[in-house]
């Protein structure tokens, strides 16, 4: 696995281990939340930054050996479907069967995005730019309302966007039940970004929150995108949700409540963004399945006897990492 | 107005009255649903269509000319923002007001989309693709799940995809309900697609939902996106949405469920594609509302004295037409 | 006929003479260098400037009614392949016959181009940047060498970059005679961009020559393009077309010679930029030729009674508009 | 150094002696054409391919990790600007000096493009699409003539495109004068495509010529680029450079000579198609030279001992490569 990081400035000094620490966020294993396959992924980077870990405004390249991809417990899958799994459409996209980890479809290509995100969003926070995401339910242990609520109601107070421990020993307790009958869960990840100036954004064609929908539903296994009022908007009346423009004690032009969530008309307002991403279960569960193969036969998908009961977990550090580079890319 | 269709097959016979009928569906003024305010849409054609009415392969421009655009409407606008609206946004952007009917961010720039999407659907529709789109909720008249959990457990009855009478009636009263008090209201558009075979999409940076995702949220008003289970998808488990593949009795690969709404691993399935988009209220409402001006002082903003009450109304067909888009672009 | 600009910068006046007098360069009929043929290119700018004639930073919309297309002058060609015209390619490409006034392969189509280069050349020189581009050859009447070697030898006389009256008399002369014996010659469209800083292009895949390259190879007739030392490059030794570094009296670094044309390594180095252009001569003479049908039958293509002896002269403003344009998007 | 393919056709069976061939062809110290320094450019694909050696339809990198690049070398160049070298437009362009090898701005770097464009010859060959180039001339040895002539007046007589053994004898001994006095000289590629079907090209922004000139122009050295009648075309008559267009004997429409070189109007007309691309000398040369480093004080660039006397002759196969990616890239 691998990538190219092309368009970062130069000049630029990075810091690995941020880069390490956000990697570290989604890595299986490091907890009881997420699936017992281990993995190293450390990136080794093969061109764009200098002796001295300074970006040179060349592509940057890098690549992760992965020391743990067993071919052979992939074997017996050469030639059947799994159910909401790729394999189906990328045979039917490609001719072609890639049965050995999923290819490209496995959520593991994410890291790849973390690290290239780990590099936008340090030159963020070099410009004031701050990029949070926490998840926000595990089933129906729902916090999102809990995050969002205070963040349109009194936009000012965006430092309350954060999770007890309390509520993490909940999700785990949550994903321990579904992971201990072999089953799955899904979850939302909720995101924050706080500093963007006003005026960034394009008005039709690549409108902030459009451009943020794409990277968000590009993430494996996401099902829906709201940003602001979100789905509830259709509900509130034009009344009630006006986000009235006031002058700041700073002297900027504000918004009392920020039901737009940060962008009006594709353009960010100088508000807090937020916006958040529904994760379906992962689909490999500890269950046989009843399937077809190549040829339309009737066959049997045994289970394999590990699986990653909540993907959203490892969905949180690749909804920053998207972010930051959705949001870099409008800025350089 | 008008737009440039680049990329359109040569050869092709237009059915402009296809055209017609699709403006037709959002345009004002022509039931109680909608903004009194009359426009006339007629599109005029002015390269890539031959005199029969055959493409040429060639860019096909357009034009309209708004006959009922009364600039004076917006004079007292020049330097006050509109809560909601794209006043301060843009100018952040741009570094000037163009007050006169909101410029680019207006919803009547959809008139384009709509005819450029009539364009592509008609090309879809000789390739038996076929796109609908419904208004399934206004404020909290929602039939949406009505809608999609057929689509989800029995997708072959797919003709089942439409709404009664009573339904619409229902819609109108409430529109109507906000529309009196001045006041304005939100919808959802729930889309379906029909007749595309398997392998249209791309795996990582052009996944199909995510183009879709991002298409509709492009679209005025647009705060969420949904495909398939979507935001209900966090609470059902893995082993209770698998989509089994089976061999359908015409000997083609198919699923008996459809919880990943036609698309996996962001290419499609061959199975019926589907999701929902959630819009906001419109913005301009009856009321008197505070804000500020250009200079930061507060200003009153005065109620124009008519409003659209139900933009989701009007984006009914600019979701078909994104859809006709998005996909032809996949496929051409 | 007409065109969108997009991603000019708001808040920009424009000047409409700059555009007008653009335009009239490449009329023809406005001497006897060009064809015989009357057009009235005047652009009606439909969106993205105010009434006040800034512009909006919103696409700028222009269309251009052609008021001297008779299509019956195409009538007979209908179905018949012109020798070196698009008419076969366009054929095999689209499948379809546009013979009417060779649809987008007419040069004709360039005043679109020379409208938004008008604009893009009004904000360079808003910049400091100046463009010029001179017609340097006609057949064999060639003056190239005696604009480019100074600009090599001694780049900082780039005031010297002009042609005399008497030349544009032989010029004149030269296309007359083949005029006159319903022949038609090429020539050589050389031009300078002076004012650029360092540092502008790309180091790999959008090289600022291969960017100019592309640019005017898109030209109609263009068939060969040069920069720096060009055509004589490998004839020239590496000891002997060494461009040294030196420190200018005003401190800038700078280089002795330009045998570079004002790029190194595919960016701007802060020296003047300079290219030419070689174009073929029109392939619509006063000659009956052989041919085929779409049937492949043998037919004769029947000369018109009128034709431009020389495209040569009407690139001219077409080689100034497209650097305007490619540089532009590289600074904008 | 690396790469990644993106968009290559899944199921292809790839040749990998077919990419060692054509490395091997710009490899230096094969022959006394190219320079002393020895690297061992071994690809090691890591994506993409099966272990069979079949390709995925998902991006294939690769990696080639150089074995003789020794930093050293070109430590004293850490702060002074090379004449012809893009070391000042780097600095200008990024604010930093890569002073190692030359970075992006090294030809080496084109031992990518080689392998990617080896890779899209297999598949352009399995359409009967083949793809040469030939060293036409070094310095004032020029056989460009000798290969363009028969191609305009003769196009089936394809098989002449060839040179003697005797015309490498002379390259060599011209080449062999310059690197023995410590200087450098330049030369001429020309390339011929055959078995491109008519109707690949767009008619506007990406015309078939003005795609390959970018792509030509962006490789190292290149300093002009002409295809068909090319730079010669302005100085022959409408009326002698006509292609009349027959009936070959077997059916198909062709011309009976070939000024336009294959491509009329941007689109490929089914015959052959031919270019020359014109390279400087390198501008590394076994001479002392004055400069000025960073600070703009005066310094001078020492003799490094060893050089490549004509960067021509490795840009053959290169020439060939870009042509192969640019083409698929039509076709794919």
């Amino acid at each position: 696995m691998g990538g190219v990081i092309d368009g970062f400035p130069a000049g630029f000094r990075i810091n690995f281990d941020y880069i390490h620490s956000e990697i570290e966020k989604r890595k299986p294993g490091t907890s009881g939340l997420v699936s017992g396959r281990k993995e190293e992924d450390l990136p080794e980077f093969l061109s764009g930054i200098s002796q001295e870990g300074i970006t040179l405004g060349t592509p940057i390249g890098f690549i992760i050996r992965n020391s743990d991809c067993k071919s052979k417990d992939y074997e017996d899958l050469a030639e059947k479907f799994r159910p909401n799994h790729a394999d189906f459409t990328y045979y039917s996209r490609f001719g072609i069967r890639e049965h050995r980890g999923g290819g490209r479809a496995s959520a593991r290509e994410t890291v790849n995005w973390v690290i290239a995100g780990a590099l936008a969003s340090q030159w963020l926070e070099s410009k004031n730019i701050y990029i949070y995401s926490l998840l926000s339910a595990v089933g129906k242990i729902n916090f999102k309302d809990h995050l969002v609520r205070p963040l349109i109601s009194n936009p000012n107070r965006e430092e309350d966007f954060k999770l007890s421990e309390d509520i993490h020993k909940k999700y785990e307790e949550e994903i321990l039940k579904y992971k201990n009958s072999g089953n799955s869960i899904g979850g939302i990840v909720t995101c924050l970004v706080k500093g963007l100036e006003p005026g960034i954004g394009e008005p039709v064609f690549r409108k902030l929150h459009a451009a943020l929908a794409q990277s968000m539903m590009g993430i494996n296994g996401a099902k829906a995108f709201e940003y602001g009022s979100g789905f509830n908007s259709p509900e509130i009346s034009g009344v009630d949700s006006a986000d009235l423009f006031i002058r700041n004690s700073d002297g900027h032009i504000a918004t009392s409540t920020n039901y737009s969530g940060g962008i009006q008309g594709g353009i960010s307002n100088g508000m807090p963004i937020f916006f958040s991403v529904y994760f379906k279960p992962t689909p490999t569960v500890m269950r046989d399945f009843t399937s077809v193969d190549l040829t339309g036969e009737d066959v049997i998908i045994k289970n394999k006897g590990r699986h990653d009961p909540c993907i959203a977990v490892r969905a949180v550090p690749v909804v920053k990492a998207m972010t930051a580079l959705t949001i870099a890319d409008f800025l350089i």
